[in-house]
């Protein structure tokens, strides 16, 4: 896998992304900041509460904080709610970020039992809701469902969850690392969407592509208790202003682009699709992410993409997952990059694609 | 206290600290730094590696991990001794930042037991730990003493201490939020000192002025159990590069001046102690801190704080801290700000204060 990799990285374009991670990121966004801007200090001053402010009022909650990452800020939504309700059991999907990503921290710091809610590879229904009984004390939603492909159910089936949970005293919390990605697809604005959730994270580097941190938003006893709780974490740094200037500079400047993303993605993943063997995941995507499968295994594809790579200048993907039934695949999330690929280069990219039989 | 910290913001020069914590200590660090040096990502990369490796060097440690926080760095690290004893006892100064800044952190994510080990304006002798009777897992030192105005123990007393630990199963952790500033005091290195503790804490903002993050330092089991609690606590950010590029700046440019601060500290403290009514505490620092009292009032003291800040364009400190027995007291830490204020503007200081009466 070395080699595919290392092909990758020495591609001129990239179909997936912004631009490279580097500190030219910071560089950019810190440019035409006043070098004498205060820092926020533990939480207080003007960088941090306006910036709080800003997001609260784009969901449409009473209040928001900012934490250094989403990891931190889910867990502490979810023990707040498990402590409202005197009941540690919550459900969401069995690939959620907090399932798979996070050392079990969940459990291991907040001593909470999750419910897996669904089959692996099937989004959350009402259904899978309903049949828990309002045995807990808070579900997650993860929309778009990143390790799927990024798969969205109907907004009517999102409002008929929304409507149950609140009738029978189920908190609803959004893990909206892809929020923004998704109104779009949805015709919806990011307040209309977390109209339906008690609680709300957002992230600032992933479709945004800021350098880091996270919002998590909700009512007003809710946001002061979750500073309560990023202190104990050790979330609450003297100095945050490094990712909030910047996510503030990169929502700006990127917040607008969500649609191109989205119909950047649709297009792209059309193209996959018409090479044999290659499909993607879903078929038609539903904001800016989607998985592409081969049905080769990854030795050959990892060979076939390096090539690819080599001779187009053009990077498809570093890496290729395993899949259980012996596929292979990697993620895409279309952003700025794909903007910069030459037409007659991303020709060849599917060309040699089509042709790899 | 309004009108205080008004005065005190509005005052040219400052006694303590380094430059003011303004968006200016991040563009300093980064006017240097390549735009295409790769972002660490998730823990790994040179940035990040390459640091850690530099740090638990100078500490004399096997490994090192870098943290956003030094709340989240000891937790960890008392965690994992906690763990390696099956004992959740540890002990500790009742006034350490554990104890008092954390929101019972340490208690709530990770059920420790702490043993407060003496009286609160004393320092841990090897009495107060031969006391407990290796009952606990592991002991914290706070080096120095922060709430006490900074008091350090004799470096023999550090030595019996490490010494009585190791025969008796405890593990000693230190404290080394200002482990930098008192090695011109012992006229020890910081691995001298190191070497004495099983795992060690240091930052990066304090006494170096850099913008925020820790380092934690021990062995290569215990830096690896302390990855996976930092992922665990969402401190595993995607880009910890802003903190650990700056960290590394500061280091680099103040590491040497340690003992400049501490003379200063010294001199500064023995002008405080010639005037009436006030004294500091340690009377003779040991590091470059001390506290400062005041006999009277915290509101006569305002008054004439504030009109010292009005008449010199010298700030001594934005606050006062109300202390049990009617005295008030604030703190100062010395840096680079001491060395920009005119000695005629510091002898109209100390002139007015000598004065006060």
């Amino acid at each position: 896998m070395q080699d595919l990799k290392k092909s990758y990285q020495n591609t001129t374009y990239k179909l997936g992304n912004h631009s490279p991670r580097n500190v030219a990121v910071l560089k950019e966004a810190f440019e035409n900041v006043d070098a004498n801007l205060e820092s926020d200090i533990y939480g207080t001053g003007a960088i941090i509460e306006d910036f709080q402010a800003k997001i609260a009022t784009t969901l449409g909650k009473e209040a928001a904080v900012f934490f250094p990452s989403g990891t931190m800020a889910q867990q502490i939504a979810l023990r707040i709610w498990a402590d409202k309700k005197q009941n540690p059991k919550i459900g969401y999907h069995p690939l959620s970020h907090l399932e798979i990503h996070e050392q079990d921290g969940l459990r291991e710091l907040q001593h909470i039992e999750p419910i897996l809610l669904c089959d692996a590879d099937k989004l959350i229904t009402l259904a899978d809701i309903k049949a828990l009984d309002a045995s807990v004390s808070c579900v997650l939603l993860e929309l778009p469902q990143r390790e799927i492909g990024g798969q969205l159910p109907s907004f009517e089936e999102l409002e008929e969850i929304s409507h149950y949970c609140r009738e029978n005293g189920i908190q609803l919390h959004l893990d909206g690392a892809r929020l923004w990605e998704i109104t779009p697809y949805y015709q919806k604005s990011t307040e209309e969407i977390s109209a339906l959730f008690d609680s709300v994270y957002v992230s600032f580097y992933k479709g945004l592509g800021g350098i880091a941190g996270a919002i998590l938003a909700g009512d007003e006893d809710f946001v002061k208790e979750a500073k309560v709780w990023k202190r104990r974490y050790g979330g609450d740094l003297i100095s945050l202003y490094p990712y909030i200037l910047s996510a503030d500079y990169y929502y700006d400047k990127r917040i607008g682009k969500m649609g191109h993303y989205y119909e950047a993605a649709k297009e792209l993943a059309g193209r996959f699709n018409a090479c044999s063997g290659v499909s993607t995941l879903p078929e038609v995507p539903v904001s800016n992410m989607f998985h592409v499968y081969f049905d080769e295994s990854a030795e050959v594809i990892e060979s076939i993409l390096a090539k690819i790579h080599a001779e187009t200048g053009v990077g498809c993907s570093g890496y290729l997952q395993v899949k259980p039934d012996g596929r292979c695949a990697f993620e895409l999330s279309l952003g700025d990059a794909i903007t910069e690929v030459p037409a007659e280069k991303l020709a060849q990219v599917f060309e040699q694609l089509g042709n790899m039989k």
